[in-house]
């Protein structure tokens, strides 16, 4: 590709309503324009980045034994209503009647329609399993779309769905596409994590997200360098201490700290590290009051509480519950000589094996410090991990400590087990002619999002910095003097030819403006690799080699550059 | 692909509401499956052919220097209603509100969506020429959709727009696109004609269609099969005859033919050709009262009279008007006779050039022979092509003699001229500064109605015929116990890889269904090339070929097979 053959069109500023780095990237490299709030047009650059996401997607579902078909936009109502998601789903579904009457819906998501298609073609064991799945544009109508592609309205969609004559297969299914995400992640060139939604291990578990790494993503996830462990912050386990409960040495004290509430500020005052003070939180179900302990420095988890017997559901405790139950105000409450018959105390693992530690007294003003289980108070009357998992924390799967990073879900692996099948008649004949409902599993990638959140992994004050693999481009021509100079010009165009015909996807910026603005230009757009063919270079038979990241260019002999090159893309 | 890899589900009997061959074998191949009236899946097989035909088209459009981009489908209202579309568009266009209660539409076509990226981006004559497409599901609410992805509501199609500084500019690019469409033709292996939508030649005209040769087609199509010319019967032009008219030999008698209005029964009647009679039609502009006179075996084209001068518009009498202009019945009306202040008579071209013939002679039950122009009657008012062309009229280009033939329209090439640029403000600046509004072409092509158009014009008692280059698989290998044999598996393994090392896009079928099965369901979905693997076969070092269309098979060297079908596959 010439440049001049192509819509480039670069912009000084990006419009000041683009909120996050890729949103602002991509409009200013001209990879999209926006047409309306979420609704955006794939310029050329963008649209040739779009279709590497797309190919290495599909490349990688094939391999991986999937089929492509494509479905319908286009979904009547009736499909829809079988399994009362006419119902359940929100404004954000389209809707809308045809010209005679008759309900449809843009498919945000496509369960209904696959399970139509299969029911009416697979009646017997022996057509199963089968994994389908399409490349489509969809439509979510969000209440506030933002963030570019990243959470736009109109967006590009990899939805697969498997089928399965057994729980256990639809298991193998799921560890194949676990193991193809990882692939596609991987040949995207983008460090990613697959992210467990609920305990963390594959075996168990019924839905992976996987996220490609970044700080601006939404999502906390925490992580072990060593091991393959990760999951959502919110639903990582925090394990027990492995050294165990310390003796009671201190004296229990009961300490004045006037105005001291936050636990920070309580161990300022008292000269005690944070990590010695415990708060107490007071929650209600129903009409009871529990009092949840946490170690100053955790968070509590509202999940994990609400998965605790007898918390489901809770709410957090007012004022006046407090007074009542504890005779005190909020802020210096404690475990210690509460009613047992009256307040029921869960203690996070972490406080269950402290020791010598500081909590409120249940006196307005006032902190106890030496407080010791057993000796002080009653053991709690439940242990339970209640809390947000910390940076050092030890992995959930015994490999490593726990890092935390920011993640951008671009992937999600789902075992939806009979809910469609069971709704929709969805059966099949087993070896024994018995009638069973089908196992199903759902394989999404959003295709578009994976653009916006490759950007945001990798940028800089340049622009971005894209992998090869998903480049609009792999390598750049930049002569000095296309139109001026004989030589740069023959130079450019041979090796613009020998780069061609060697498979590389390489733009000759023949556009005969100022170097600066070109390279300026391809920077801009994430060109990973520049050569600059110049006349200087050539009197001694050089071209002028730069990597995107690189601070500092190098001659290579111009007959070299060729295989200079393939090298370095295939690093 | 291996046919259990992959989702083939054929049907033995397609389902009675499909009326055309095309949508009866799509359904019974598998190909489609009906989610909705005019909405369908692209089952796995079918969409191979779909982005068969897309690459084709895609790789043309390339190459002919149009860059590629993706509009959203979803369009805000705010663009239609500048170019005045959001009113005048008729209720296929599909319209919905979104949550906030803004109007948007599934744009049916971008000219609106691609005029904004222009205006918004291009501002130079240094820019221009720009020609941009998409490939894009779009969705028109047909009133009746029906024939299956021929008049489906949601359909792919191609739809490129280019930008010009001048009109010239724009007729070259518009000459470069019927030269590119007719390149894509030929590659999808269809039979085409390029039918202008107006007079029929190239150069001054403002649109054409390109229409793929069935006989169950919707448009009749003149074309002669010694030039390039081809249009749409009704307007096509038909010529003077190049025979002047003969001497007045006969003299003009009144016969009675009583019961006789049509003219094949007064020709049988009186014993003379049918060529050798005029019929007359009375028709009204306002109060005028016009006698338009065609050749007994002629067709009226009520396109042509409505261009005529006075006839803009026009209707037919009624039988009061006849009887009150001409008094007598309709049925033995013609211009001998007739009050010239009155009645205006407008004969066609061929009448003009007509001697001796009959007519009716205005008086109830009775005709006129041996008329003649001058002699019986004043020479016609006005001489015009007023009629359909038939098969054997001279090609208007002045080459060889007009054929008939039946069309799909699948593709159309139009000079939009100005229409939405001017309305939208698509300007640029010339080389002297000036703002100028743009010239703008679009090109439009029927991916999926290609699909459709191709089995119509290819198909036979076994279902579809496919061009190789479209097929869903351009060969098959069907063994002879799979199963059961060793040698014929190995053999038919062997084969399997050696083609798909070549690049030839090979199904291996190993269903071990019976022979005779896999026989129908390779023909049925238009495997253009079989290469039987058996036992008997290979005993002698032999594979058994059969071509799609051939009534015998042939048996080939099994070390020659590749050779051979490379040699099939490129002729």
């Amino acid at each position: 590709m010439r440049t001049t053959q192509f819509f480039l069109s670069t912009l000084k500023e990006a419009p000041s309503d683009a909120e996050i780095v890729s949103h602002r990237l991509m409009l200013r490299a001209g990879l999209i324009k926006r047409l309306a709030g979420g609704i955006y047009t794939w310029m050329p650059a963008g649209l040739r980045i779009l279709r590497k996401v797309e190919n290495i997607v599909r490349e990688e579902m094939n391999r991986a034994g999937a089929i492509e078909l494509l479905m319908p936009a286009v979904v009547p109502a009736e499909l829809w209503q079988e399994t009362g998601r006419w119902e359940k789903y929100g404004p954000e579904l389209l809707r809308f009647k045809d010209r005679h009457q008759r309900d449809f819906v843009i498919g945000p998501t496509h369960e209904e329609v696959i399970t139509d298609v299969v029911r009416k073609d697979v009646k017997s064991y022996r057509q199963l399993p089968i994994h389908l799945y399409q490349v489509q544009s969809k439509f979510r109508d969000e209440i506030r779309p933002r963030f570019g592609v990243m959470r736009g309205r109109e967006f590009l969609m990899k939805d697969g769905y498997s089928f399965h004559t057994s729980f256990d297969d639809l298991q193998r299914e799921y560890r194949n596409m676990h193991d193809t995400y990882s692939r596609i992640f991987t040949r995207l060139g983008l460090k990613f994590r697959a992210v467990a939604a609920d305990t963390g291990s594959i075996g168990g578990t019924g839905s992976h997200e996987f996220h490609v790494l970044a700080d601006s993503g939404e999502d906390a996830i925490a992580f072990s360098p060593d091991s393959d462990y990760a999951a959502n912050v919110e639903l990582a386990e925090a394990l027990a201490p492995d050294t165990p409960r310390g003796a009671a040495g201190e004296a229990m004290q009961k300490v004045a700290t006037p105005d001291r509430v936050r636990c920070e500020d309580v161990a300022d005052f008292l000269k005690q590290p944070l990590t010695k003070t415990v708060k107490a939180i007071a929650v209600m179900h129903d009409d009871d009051f529990v009092l949840l302990l946490l170690r100053g420095d955790h968070n509590l988890n509202e999940i994990k509480v609400g998965k605790l017997p007898g918390l489901d559901p809770f709410r957090f405790a007012t004022d006046a519950e407090v007074e009542r139950f504890l005779g005190c105000k909020p802020g210096y409450i404690g475990p210690v000589g509460v009613d047992a018959a009256k307040v029921r105390v869960i203690a996070d693992r972490t406080v269950a094996a402290m020791d010598n530690f500081v909590c409120g007294a249940n006196t307005e003003g006032f902190h106890l410090t030496g407080v010791n289980w057993g000796r002080n108070l009653p053991e709690p009357s439940l242990v339970a991990d209640i809390r947000n998992v910390v940076a050092g924390d030890p992995s959930p799967d015994g490999k490593g400590a726990l890092e935390l990073c920011r993640g951008i879900e671009v992937g999600h692996i789902f075992q939806l087990r009979t809910k469609y099948s069971a709704a929709m008649g969805c059966t099949f004949l087993d070896e024994t002619g018995k009638e069973q409902v089908m196992e199903m599993g759902c394989y999404g990638i959003g295709v578009s999002r994976i653009v916006g959140a490759a950007i945001e992994q990798g940028h800089d004050a340049r622009g971005i910095v894209f992998p090869a693999a998903i480049a609009p481009f792999e390598a750049c021509i930049v002569p000095m003097g296309y139109a001026k100079s004989e030589a740069v010009k023959a130079a450019a165009d041979k090796l613009y030819g020998e780069l061609r015909a060697a498979g590389i996807d390489v733009v000759l910026d023949d556009r005969n403006e100022r170097p600066g603005v070109m390279f300026a230009d391809m920077e801009l757009i994430g060109v990973p690799h520049r050569i600059v063919v110049g006349e200087r270079g050539l009197a001694e038979g050089k071209l002028e080699y730069k990597g995107r990241t690189e601070t500092e260019a190098q001659m290579i002999a111009a007959g070299d550059m060729l295989a200079f090159l393939k090298e370095k893309l295939c690093a």
